[in-house]
């Protein structure tokens, strides 16, 4: 590789309180450095933006430390390997992990959490469907929502990177899949793209009333990614012995106070059902597992995902109140300029 | 049997709203009618007070229908058949079941649910730890916590019918058996007879900081009786993996509308922890096995029931009221007079 190269970065440059905005992020540039032994050189394809960088870029305790200010955003990417100095690695692989928003990162392996080998697909899939999302969406309902065939699956953010592959999945395995999404386009998606039964907008209506009319027997599963008025709505119509994943809650950005909610303690008493927190990672041995299944399901043409396609690293600045907003009709990812 | 019985009951005459007190209840006399074919007279022995019956005062959804005023309070009781016209009852058996607050008892077997057979030991234990008491500890901490040995189990209402009960079976299993209640004369009676290895009483100094004192590896196991504040502060403590059992909500009297609290959801993500509501009727066919080793644990000596016996009708009008300020200090029973 020349030692000439120039890095394209998105830096974390003030502290939000809340949901970042493009305010919140610089682009800059800046020489690659030389490898070290040990080390590999990943040229970026495609950056992801995901609900847990929110996190990230607040100074608040969670799963890992927050984003340091003057540094790469913390972000997953997918891209090939262009020098390696590792035996571990080899030039031309394509691999992804926390490799943050920039177009070359340079890595000692440590935080590279995936080969790409399902290569005649596109490396893309390796962010969404074939990546952390699809496992996350895998694990999460297969291993915790454990489906019954005929069961009624409720999904919320249904047309998200990771609810888009629940729905799917929850049909494959024989249920009736009922998707909650933000917007009338987004309804239709739902139904067209990713085959759920009965899709509703939770933004116009009376969300309970629609639920009600979409489940007749009461839910069975519930994969909630956003905790908030959704759930509460969803929780009020559990069938019994209800499963409840806990996956995320993009729809409540503070949790410092711990927001409150009505008690479900009641509810899953009445319904003698089962809530549990999802950290996909818990089930990181299994990856390979979910990732091949899930690739022959898209070869298949049974699991599709959808993108919404930011392009380069201004775009990217933005995309994380995107994201929270709800304005991103897909898989939301950065194609890296 | 005589036809010139004379029933002595405890009747519902005022539905309470929240806690019922002693005015809500009267006690009257009324002939025991003659028995038809089928039909088994039973002479109560011992009544419960659980903490279910407040729900049955209440006009408001809940597993029954509510308590008709002016007829017996609903409650568990055991007692012996004195007569029988049905070939599946023999006279001097010892059965349980929702025989109400009365001397007697006329049934047509419907509302009989065990039949006590470890007639060595006192049929009080029947209304406890060989009784439903008893089998929601089995399966609420068995089944649904599933501990470990060497896990610590948190228990809430640590000295009540229930709750001594999960605490003595978890240490039977080998673990760290932590308790929460309500005065220093439980704590003592917790670490006494029931083997807590510590125990809190919850209303005097800071609840979070003993806990974290008793359990400085986090909670693997909480049963919680109780749902408000207590569990508040017991979900701000959850070990990776921790399993939650929803067995009853003590601490808040009313559901309607549904209180709120903090949001649970992260806690259960953050320690990827499962929270499950618990109805024991579920596991109805299981009932005998569960009885059938508690009656050994107890006669090993390695389980006991605290009881705390209030002396007929009289006292039983304000029995619930009692439970729900949480002055027995063991089992609740009432010795029919």
């Amino acid at each position: 590789m020349s030692p000439n190269l120039t890095n394209r970065r998105v830096i974390l440059s003030s502290r939000p309180k809340g949901v970042p905005t493009a305010e919140h992020f610089t682009v800059d540039e800046c020489a690659v450095p030389e490898l070290n032994d040990g080390e590999i050189l990943i040229k970026t394809e495609y950056w992801s933006i995901d609900p847990a960088m929110r996190g990230w870029t607040n100074d608040a305790p969670n799963y890992m430390p927050p984003v340091e200010l003057g540094t790469a955003m913390r972000s997953f990417a997918v891209g090939e390997v262009v020098a390696s100095r590792n035996p571990e690695f080899s030039e031309g692989e394509i691999v992804s992990g926390l490799l943050g928003w920039q177009r070359f990162a340079v890595s000692d392996g440590s935080n590279v959490q995936g080969r790409f080998t399902n290569t005649d697909l596109p490396s893309s899939l390796a962010l969404g469907i074939l990546g952390l999302n699809g496992v996350t969406a895998y694990f999460g309902l297969l291993d915790i929502c454990e489906p019954k065939e005929g069961d009624t699956v409720v999904v919320s953010t249904a047309a998200g990177a990771v609810g888009s592959a629940v729905g799917q999945i929850a049909k494959l395995k024989g249920c009736r899949t009922v998707g909650i999404t933000g917007s009338d386009e987004k309804v239709d998606l739902c139904k067209e793209s990713f085959g759920y039964d009965a899709a509703i907008n939770y933004r116009t209506g009376d969300l309970g009333a629609a639920l009600k009319q979409a489940c007749p027997d009461g839910v069975d599963c519930y994969f909630d990614n956003t905790c908030g008025p959704i759930s509460d709505t969803v929780m009020t119509q559990l069938a019994h012995g209800a499963r409840i994943t806990v996956c995320g809650t993009v729809s409540l950005t503070d949790w410092d106070p711990i927001p409150v909610g009505p008690r479900v303690h009641r509810q899953l008493m009445v319904a003698r059902a089962r809530m549990q927190g999802l950290l996909v990672f818990d089930f990181k041995e299994r990856f390979p597992e979910a990732i091949d299944q899930l690739a022959t399901w898209v070869r298949d043409g049974k699991v599709a995902q959808n993108e919404h396609i930011l392009e380069g690293a201004e775009a990217a600045r933005g995309g994380i109140e995107m994201l929270y907003e709800g304005k991103n009709t897909g898989k939301l990812l950065v194609r890296v300029d």
